[in-house]
């Protein structure tokens, strides 16, 4: 077996209690017997014992029932102990599924006393993206090669099967299977030359409780048919999406729903055509609707050839003002999938508008695992407390209290086709995610979209104590919780985002963007750096409801944190703290630095309580990570001494 | 056939003089009939009538004459008429074929009246080096693909011989058939493997009196036949490469020698075993002295792996300070291949200190062709007149008149294994060189190793008119003579380089290589830019033999076009056209723009004096430079402005 368990790995333990040892299965289903499955692996693991499974009642057991009426939400599940027995109920087939992973959870981590649990998934989508590509490579990958796909052929072994058990745990219930980017031969996915294949994986996602979504190309009328437009008002194009989904639902009755990146960085849309992106979700929604099928259309939309002489243009702004004329346009079925920020998942971004915007549109949250610009899974980068930070933020689009949460979770505008989605961490390396930690932040988003209300915190020591034992929780978490900030300290500051090597996205390169096409421009001068998006400048603050377009656009109230996004800065303006920015600049650079070093002295600390090859790994990566945090820190200083002239108030090194 | 016939192309033209139509063959050999061929060729195709070859003497004819006594220099000849015949008579048999060549040149572009004509090559070695490699692609190439390899296969065809015609009808006289660096496949190109076809290639140059040469990889009898070092102390691995090199011969009597990259960029040397560059050429040199084979040993050795914080260590003293020690240690048949300046093919550089360093040691001096930091046949930038700078360059090695043309051409130290070598523009476009004029480098080339009195604007001219014919003679030659002048006005200033896209080198990105290894820096701040190569900075200067050492290292003295390559400038220090730096700066960008547009102009009047193939082509190359010049001089200025924060003096449009 060339992968790690992960935190499903059910070390030997002692366990007593003797209702463990006993499985009552009170009902029936593939995902029940998935979780019958899931609980007879898992105890024998623990225990070196096979428990028995009664398909009746017994006494002194774990009893497993069913009950579509239980008061508690879709695919809620309760926990509780009666006498000796221990009884889990599903609203559904995958509650109960969730219920026993749930159960494990506490066994493994010691935490019986904690029934009885009430609980149901918050989030009604919790999807997982792959940009995953059939070549094998993965888009954005820092973790091997796609497990799903090698040289244009789908895989299908252990590895998947494990996998999809992971997934499950944390309570995901769609996966999407290939890059929104999607090549010649991905769009040949939904057609009969894959098919089947793709089949077989809906199968077993589906005994997991998991729906299989594709990313299809826009164009693939065009593509695979030699039609010369791909027009969503036009009728032929209209009927070939008909017949392709048709055809797809009989092959794969459990099939989800399509993922589309239209009109976005080079791929096809209906702005080719003059037509609306409701105009391209739509199209798409009506042919899956009489199968109950759905369309995530990415709101990831921009001008991606942007002068940089142009100031007036501001990609911030372009995802708001490409949708939000369209609220109120689009089918039932079709959800728009909205980044967290509005530019691109930069280590920090304000909360995108369109949020507070939308009303009568479903929306999906989309965060990335994989970390792009947030260390690419060498650095160490806890990204539960910035998601955390998105789903508490306050949209003022109903007054207060119109949290991203509550608009995503569909209590806002009630709603249940929205949710959140994740552009996954995960390759065939041995241990899925490059950097072992960094399958924190898997394990820790699809517990956030079942339970918000869990801490950052108390998701990491709990992925901590099933991963690698409660011994290490306390060090692991501090670490864990501290790496975000640590990671922003070293990198660009306040806000400002990018300053990253082109293409490659890791390590520093201050002007690497700044004269290209992106739209991610810093515009330091000798004098200070940022962009004016008040309505002096872009006007993008506008697009935020009050009282936040008010605070935004007024550099006194403007959070911090952010005040390079919103504001030029003049390098001798004084911060909140007392600090010039050009000395916040410096100090925090020295920090973040320091601060790995730091992390590297508690880790090294841990060294004889993690097992050796985790220990080896993850020691390694953190050296990667002290020298780019190196590299960041001695570059941006000195680029902005260069720029500046101001020397470190603290004499430190800021090479010329 | 997909190729032009370049300035082999013999339209049609009136010929009267009954002489020209009679070929009297008076001698012998294989390059005596491809000339005899090559007349043949010539005057059909003017004519439309074959002319008669008569193997004896005969009246009113051509005559051709082999007369090794002939007091001229190897390969020379002499054409001159008597009564109403031509005379044509070689030192060689390459001389006879250099010497029809010239009198096909003289009746192509009316100049018979220049007769007679006595002339020698200056240069003993006039190399052509392709960085072509067998899957088919060119290093730095920016012409299409090879025309030697596709898919690991070597080429044989119509195209190669026209090659090996325009190569002869320059006068080059060695070909090195591919790319420095050697990768996999190529280390096969010694052995079995494809060794009868590289001699089916050996068999064609020969007849055009060309040697054929291959770069070797010097790690060879570790990847060929499992060795565990190529210490070439080693008498196992000594004896390995003359083996190789007998078999080579067998196969090749005629076979060149080998060109070398050793411990450069990565590609392995004998440093990996504390032997000298000595060490390793002299080893090769042994194997092939049996056989009057020769290596040629590149200088191009510097650190790559340089941390842009370190401001001792210089690339630019890497090539002197790695081989001047080793002068006189060198076997008879090594040649050092320097490249014209200590850095890497800028658009200005001063000339490398190696030329008047060493004095036991032969030497060939290396341009770059292609346009890899000069345009890539987009941008026009005809490199005579730098080249010519080049040649001209005083060393004072031994006294005034120690020049690099004296150097290399082998007066200077009694050499005659030493020349010139370039790295060819050429690829499997339609017209050669991408842009047809970019064909003026590639012919002019040749013409100057041949003979280095020729003006730059003597061979645009003659190039034009054989490509192109007289009536676009004026006009191509000043758009030709202006164009590096221009495209350096509107690229890096003052010699200090690079500021070009990372790995592409084309367009601008002016901290692209500022924090990175390959010690390529401008370290520009808020106050000025430029290195320190003086004593008091890098020790560079010193590496000159007075009084450049002492020029160059005073800052009032230095050349202002290298003004920034050896001193670090203030932005309000005054130059001596009386402006400052920055306004220089800003000025030259705004000019080379208007230059380019000039040009422009000038192009578009000839529009119906070209082929309306060749004017489309150029032209939109021309559109392309145009943008490009746009793009340097807006993120130059803005650059500069930024960090300077002085405005134009001029009020004309800086981005901020």
């Amino acid at each position: 077996m060339d992968f790690s368990n992960c935190w499903l790995d059910y070390r030997p333990m002692e366990i007593k209690e003797q209702a463990l040892s006993a499985l009552s299965v009170l009902c029936e289903g593939e995902i029940i017997e998935s979780a019958v499955k899931e609980y007879q692996l898992a105890l024998s693991r623990m225990t070196g014992r096979e428990p028995e499974v009664f398909r009746e009642k017994t006494n002194r057991c774990v009893a497993l029932y069913l009950e579509p009426l239980l008061p508690i939400g879709k695919d809620g599940y309760e926990i509780k102990k009666e006498k000796d027995s221990y009884h889990i109920t599903g609203q559904s087939e995958s509650g109960v599924l969730y219920g026993v992973f749930h159960f494990l959870r506490l066994i493994r981590t010691g935490h019986m006393d904690e029934l009885p649990v009430s609980n149901a998934p918050e989030m009604p989508l919790r999807m997982m993206n792959h940009w995953d590509n059939m070549d094998g490579t993965i888009e954005r990958g820092y973790s091997g090669n796609s497990f799903f796909y090698e040289n244009y052929e789908i895989l299908y072994n252990e590895r998947i099967e494990q996998y999809v058990r992971l997934m499950a745990s944390i309570g995901i219930n769609a996966i999407v299977i290939n890059n929104v980017n999607v090549h010649q031969r991905e769009t040949y996915l939904i057609t009969d030359t894959y098919l089947e294949q793709v089949k077989q994986y809906a199968a077993l996602f589906a005994r997991y409780g998991i729906q299989l979504f594709t990313s299809v190309n826009f164009a693939a009328p065009m593509e695979l048919s030699g039609f010369d437009n791909c027009d969503p008002l036009n009728d032929k194009v209209a009927q070939w999406w008909k017949d392709a989904v048709k055809h797809i639902y009989e092959v794969i009755p459990e099939f989800g729903g399509f993922l589309v990146k239209a009109d976005s960085e080079g791929r096809p849309g209906p702005f080719t055509y003059d037509r609306t992106h409701a105009d391209g979700a739509n199209m798409l929604a009506k042919a899956l609707a009489p199968y109950g099928g759905i369309v995530v259309w990415r709101c990831f939309v921009y001008n991606c050839g942007q002068d940089w002489r142009d100031k007036k243009t501001d990609r911030a702004r372009a995802a708001y003002d490409n949708f939000i004329a369209l609220d109120g346009q689009f089918e039932d079925n079709v959800i728009l999938q909205i980044k967290n920020g509005p530019m691109d998942f930069q280590v920090r971004e304000p909360v995108s508008p369109l949020f507070g915007g939308l009303k009568k549109t479903n929306m999906i949250l989309e965060v990335e695992i994989a970390q792009e610009y947030t260390g690419q899974q060498i650095d160490l980068c806890y990204l539960l407390p910035m998601w955390r930070e998105i789903l508490d933020f306050d949209t003022f689009s109903e007054g207060e209290g119109s949290t991203v949460r509550q608009i995503v979770k569909g209590a806002q505008y009630g709603q249940n086709c929205c949710g959140m989605a994740a552009v996954i961490n995960t390759g065939n390396d041995y241990n899925w995610t490059g950097n072992d930690l960094a399958a924190a932040n898997t394990y820790g988003y699809g517990r956030m979209a079942m339970n918000p209300s869990l801490t950052s915190e108390a998701i990491a020591k709990e992925w901590i104590e099933l991963t690698f034992g409660a011994a290490v929780a306390d060090d692991l978490t501090k670490i864990l919780m501290d790496s975000w900030p640590t990671y922003e300290k070293y990198t660009s500051p306040l806000g400002i985002g990018w300053m990253v090597t082109p293409h490659y996205h890791y390590g520093p390169d201050v002007d690497g963007y700044e004269y290209d096409r992106w739209g991610t421009y810093h515009r330091a001068d000798r004098n200070g750096l940022g962009i004016d998006r008040t309505p002096a400048g872009t006007g993008y603050t506008a697009q935020y409801n009050e009282p936040w377009s008010a605070i935004y656009a007024d550099r006194n109230l403007c959070p911090e944190e952010l005040l390079l996004f919103f504001h030029y800065v003049r390098y001798d303006e004084v911060l909140k703290s007392g600090k010039t920015l050009i000395q916040h600049i410096y100090d925090t650079h020295f920090e973040g630095v320091e601060e790995v070093e730091e992390m590297i002295e508690r880790f090294d600390g841990l060294q004889n309580k993690l097992p050796g090859d985790v220990y080896d790994r993850v020691r390694e990566r953190m050296e990667r990570q002290l020298e780019n945090a190196i590299e960041w820190r001695d570059r941006i200083n000195t680029y902005f001494y260069r720029k500046s002239g101001v020397p470190d108030e603290k004499g430190r090194k800021i090479y010329e």
